[in-house]
């Protein structure tokens, strides 16, 4: 017999607590002080239903992997649970207000117009959590003003009839050099979650990595890809490697072709843009006086198992426990790629997690330009397979980094904002017009297939250095204070 | 015995399709498919007069040269022709309003006056065809922004009282060394279109450059010339180079002094802020779900007859199909000079297309200061006439460029908006200008002839690197959410 | 017998020309075609009393200079001539209002201030013709700009406690190392013109070069000076060598200490802030149709004289008529330094007359940094005493010039703010500020006496390219359209 | 008996001044002309409670040490003295609002976020002198800026499980490498003052060094230091020697562990934004022609005793008399830093400071940048420890300056701000985001400690020149009148 919402209501404190999620009732009591997100938040829904708020942070196996079945208590009889009525709040209606008058897919043109739209569409929370990056977010926003500092130098009168920008990417063939990359979270977007992204993917034949921070299990994400669909893993690696080996024997098992292991993010980062989003909507029920972690955001609470003692000397034994090529994701010094190749990995991803962790990090394809020519001295350059994240949004950023050398591009949050807009339609238009600038851009530089694309196509002498276009100091500027001019006396 | 409106009416589908063009039906039915630029354009006026549509971007001689005589139906009695009462919208009241408070042409005192009077009085998708460019519009910008890099270094006490800055560009004597270059689809600004350029380049003494997807048929253009007055022709390859071949020797037999061939263009760009206008202006009656085709903006519907298989082999064939100089218009790096050089060619246009096309090609006048020092360096700096266009706006931009050994600039926008606010006493009112900025400026740098322009005149280190002065980043500005300092509670 | 203000009113057309100034009636008739300034404005006071207008760009001489006596028709009884109400505009009272809430001359705490001052209480017509310059006014604001390019490497631990600034210009002792420059038509500003200046610079110490084109008569400067007092003359030279000759000889005799050829202005600058200005001032009445010459601004009117022929040959035959050190003014790149000392001239100005002639000239403390170095390396920095002009708004200004090898630094247009503004006392401070923030920063810089400044307590290293800085592109970016996201549907 | 409110309201003119200050009646007639802050402040209290004006420029001991004894006239019985009721103007009831309406601590995320609160709630006067800078304030926001200017090159794969940022300085272990610096008048934002710094020191185990200009006295800082707390001493140098001497060895004995001679403020700096809202706060009863004194700020008041004359030469002098470890403060070239190692000090603090006395004088960071590898070349990178101040906010700016060199870094005014917005508990938090960052980014830039901090993970190229990011000239841009397009004719 279920247990009734009266049953559970009675455990709602420290001592007991209770909660129901998706229709069952688990006790938590003895788990809060190790729940990463804090004990304040569970305490929150004691007695009551925390399936919303559990929903888009945990995968659905979690409570079956952490949470021990002598706490599972069954069924509840969800008619007996007292519905807490919402009270809109006036920004929720605004909200609502512009979803209704959100405009019609067909009027975004690129990548940056999805954001604009998902920015108005989103709860305030999602957005701040996808769009944040680390301390004044400047690295943020180099990512993509650094594109800006790379101009074409196009050749003329090459036979662009036929263009083909399929290529190769750790031996898997696609119809464009990005893939979709790893993103945490992805229900707070879209209620279905990552396996969104998978259906656009297999659409447009690219590559989805499998965030290890994802919303849907690694398994639902997989069991949706179709066909000969490829997938990659992001890993961040536990600090109890017997759970990380089960995770990677279990992917490559699956099917993954890729391992890559997250190497720069240690400790997931501080996000003031997310951590002040979310004391707002805290609200003033708050007493200055408690001692709340809400400083920590989302990340934060579900990162805590990463091991910041993971080193080089780990490296071989994942070389011994799969044989999935391995990828480090997150390398930003050309000293840290030859490392790399040194150590037989197949692959670096240049990138500073995109703007999140480390704020004044090099954007990946700044670093790029930094480290192929070393290796390209050394002969090294066919080594290792290198790809860039980071402020990619245009079909010619990509062009960019294939002509200085990389082997393709992972993009994100252009693909969370076009899903939390419009859904899987938006991801695939997003897709469709990066292919649609692709091929007009390869006509124009004058390049018919990827491998013609070369340094001498680009300009990259304002690249670098740090000359120029070091994105605004928004928190100083704010609390400047300009000199004035004497001011007029008063009228009277 | 002519046809009644109420005929034309009943065949106002996909099935039977006539249009009225100029008083005279069309039977387009079996068109339809075929036409350039989509179905559904010609479906709007199925069964109606379709002229005003037609005009502007149509030459005249359109429906004669590509559609059947048989489909031909002969003259409408246009009395019987249902008038469409033409509802003034809110937006078109305003910019008559606008029209009626012009300020006068003599409040015009530099070129850029033409264009923000343009910008009021001109229909929004007329300025946004002319005005547009490619992807974030960043290299349009860039190409007037380049000048502003270039730095003067004048001479003193050089006798200027007597100046002459008359040159001579492939053998033809010029007042001034500019030239209007080919822009399409002069009707969108004014009725009349391109021979109203005809008539002030004549006034001024300064060449015109014929434009392929004019407004007016190349025919009435060159008819609109008087006297010994020169105009060259810009050429957009067609697949069939029957076509060109006719076209080409039609041109010469005409009298044209200059084969413009477009080398930057296989296909024609992507400008979204045209393609935003026509969304915009369609308006909401446009249901989400159709597939238009309302993503290619007019240039594209006009140039699907482009040849992107055009390439340097085809050079020599144009060599033997005419005697006309030939010019290069697009080049943008100097191994492609060089290779012009190589292949015969009398010159090269540095050119990015006026910043519709490729974003981030880099400004002609930057790609001169490349080319220039190694034509020298070889000696080869007479061997070809080189011309720059994009962003020209000033008489001190035609210096700088003269002075970095360019043969003349072309300019295009600013004419047409010049003739677009105020017609052909805008246009020559534009020129004059220049002439009165030349004089001026001339006299300044201390030169009182064009053969006295020489490279130690500027100071180029400012514009040698793409260390500064990237355009604004207007979408990524407008999505970025700043970060806030903390807020104040609430009043109470 | 006097006139009567009827008599005079009969002669109020181009046929028969009389005007009144101060009093007396002339007959302009014959003399309307050979008006620097035009016939049109004449026209506009024919009849009529013209003192107004004529006085603030006319010294007192020029009716006895440039009118046949014959045409002095004598005084006229201004009791009878009929008085033009002048209609208040609400433009006017507006700034009437705002000269009574003038803020207190105590609260100007930098040269800013009081231009800040002044663009508030001044017409707006007289505010045009000080702050314009040549078109897009860049060289205007990059001479300012310049001077923080440039950073201290101030020494530490030196004895500051006395610290004495004062220096020799061409053999002149002066308080502090900078002079009034010469600028045009002082009584736009204030109604007593250039001898406000002239009275200043006495208290302060200080040289003042008197201007050609001065509202006040040579004389009426000069005679306002007081005991030892030194000045120097600025000259326009005329097409009429006999008049220059004069002009050079009265000076020498009237004790000018220094002779300042002004040699950038061939021909004087369009400045389409003052052209604007006075279009908008002149306002409805003018028909569109109009040939006006309004588009020339007061200067031109007044310097249709000066010789655009004057070259170096012309030097010699000034070195043979006066004994007066013989100054270039305007000298713009260190050829023509080098020239200028192998003419024997003992000194030039670093100088792009205030911005206001070719634009994109470079700023004369560039020039500096590019002229001292080539003159050590041929050690021939004493033969010659070099000068700056433009942007010299701070004693830190004219510290950096100093360090670099000037003598002196002229500034202009502030202490005309200041006139403007406050008249005298303005003056004054504006000068002693410069002295206190002398004191200061000659303290701060480590160097108690002007020999010590030198090269290497100033970074000129972001001054030596125009990598950045470059000033905005107003007109540019007012025409610019920037891109746009998609819009929301309407609101219902 | 104490003295009544109305005998010494007698004494309230120039002839005859008391004063009254916590309670005691003071004769100041004979002191008016040599107070440093001039005659006329005093007399505005003349006869009256001057308390609350006296108390935060003025250490408790001033009366005792400045004033003889005859002139101590004893106890008030305030009962008697007329309490003047003020009256509250509508910007300090505006004030009032905002400090209720404050955000709680916890929602300061960074140290800027103290500064946003601190400008609402401070004294605008207060916040002026706190806030101020010297000319334009250019070097002021330099000092920051230049931060942004430095990028980093992380290493990956390092173990940071433990982060130990722990360090030393002269001799001191301190938790994090940042100490409080010296700053003035601490009362102005928290009636304890200093002493709040100093505990707040103690619980985050940082130095604290104690300032000349204090508000609290020398001793009551150091009474302030619990157990083992460290702290320095901050000198002006005295004319007088003897009073140096004193305090010097009165330091020394009472336990200072350092003692920096400030040689970067030979006369204290002009700030304009402190000048100008000193007048503005002294209103309209200040009669414009009065010759007042209220251009010196607060600084030069309290500052006059400074020797300017301070030289190289007495550094021997203060090696005779102290063991402390002397340390130069203000350095500002590496000559100065070589000379400083030549005369055998133990540190130099590279520092310009704060902005408040140079204006264009190089942040202390670029300055470090410049220094080191000239000592590195020398091999004298050890002989000295070196520090840095200006501008730190975050704790990657602090290992910005560690990995160039510094042995630590100097933060002043952001701890100003916290404990003017949030008295002791903001300082504390303050230190403790500091840490928080630290232990972050120490992670991410892959080290976990000091010692492993090096050139190789910064990339300083955009620093070592000016290139870019001169910050804005807010006085030039708004005196500037940007050039307009024609404008529209009125509507009618």
């Amino acid at each position: 017999m279920p247990l009734t919402g009266k049953e559970v209501a009675e455990h709602n404190s420290s001592k007991s607590c209770w909660v129901i999620v998706h229709g069952k009732a688990y006790d938590v009591t003895e788990f809060l002080p190790e729940h990463p997100g804090g004990t304040k938040i569970i305490l929150k829904y004691a007695g009551k239903d925390a399936t919303e708020e559990f929903e888009p942070i945990h995968p659905p196996d979690t409570l079956d992997k952490y949470l021990d079945q002598s706490k599972h208590l069954g069924d509840v009889d969800m008619e007996t649970v007292k519905h807490e009525e919402k009270v809109e709040t006036p920004e929720e209606k605004e909200r609502q207000d512009r979803i209704a008058r959100m405009p019609g897919l067909e009027q975004c043109y690129n990548l940056m117009d999805f954001e604009a739209v998902a920015k108005n569409v989103m709860k305030r929370t999602a957005w701040a959590y996808y769009s944040s990056g680390a301390d004044d977010e400047i690295t943020l926003r180099e990512n993509h003003a650094a594109f800006h500092k790379i101009w074409f130098r196009p050749r003329i009168l090459v036979d662009v009839e036929k263009v083909d920008f399929s290529t190769t990417m750790l031996g898997t063939k696609v119809d464009i050099p990005f893939y979709v990359t790893a993103t945490a979270l992805g229900k707070l977007g879209n209620p279905e979650g990552e396996v969104v992204l998978t259906r656009a993917a297999r659409k447009h034949k690219v590559i989805q990595m499998i965030p290890t921070l994802a919303s849907c299990s690694f398994d639902e994400i997989m069991d949706a890809a179709e066909g000969d669909q490829v997938q990659w893993m992001q890993l961040y690696v536990n600090k109890d490697r017997s759970i990380t080996k089960k995770i990677v024997q279990h992917a490559e098992s699956r099917g993954c072709k890729g391992l890559f292991l997250t190497v720069d993010a240690p400790q997931l980062g501080r996000r003031e843009k997310d951590m002040r989003t979310k004391f707002t909507e805290a609200g003033s029920n708050i007493q200055s006086s408690s001692q709340t972690d809400n400083s920590q955001g989302a990340a934060r609470a579900i990162s805590s198992f990463i091991d910041p003692g993971l080193s080089w000397k780990d490296i071989p034994w994942f070389q011994s426990i799969t044989k999935m090529p391995i990828i480090l994701k997150g390398v930003q010094r050309v000293e840290d790629v030859i490392r790399a190749i040194e150590s037989g990995v197949q692959g670096v991803v240049l990138s500073n997690h995109g703007g999140r962790q480390l704020d004044f990090a090099r954007s990946g394809i700044e670093v790029l330009a930094e480290v192929m020519p070393v290796l390209r001295e050394r002969g090294w350059e066919n080594r290792i397979e290198i790809f860039v994240d980071g402020g990619v949004r245009r079909a010619t950023d990509i062009i960019k980094a294939l002509c200085l050398g990389a082997k393709g591009v992972g993009i994100g949050r252009p693909f969370l904002y076009a899903m939390s807009a419009y859904g899987q339609p938006g991801v695939e238009r997003a897709m469709q017009l990066l292919k649609d600038e692709m091929e007009m851009n390869m006509r124009l530089i004058g390049c018919s297939s990827i491998d013609q694309l070369n340094p001498t196509l680009v300009d990259t002498r304002g690249l670098s250095a740090h000359y120029t276009g070091v994105p605004t100091d928004n928190l100083g500027l704010s609390v400047y204070d300009p000199l004035i001019t004497p001011k007029e006396k008063a009228k009277l």
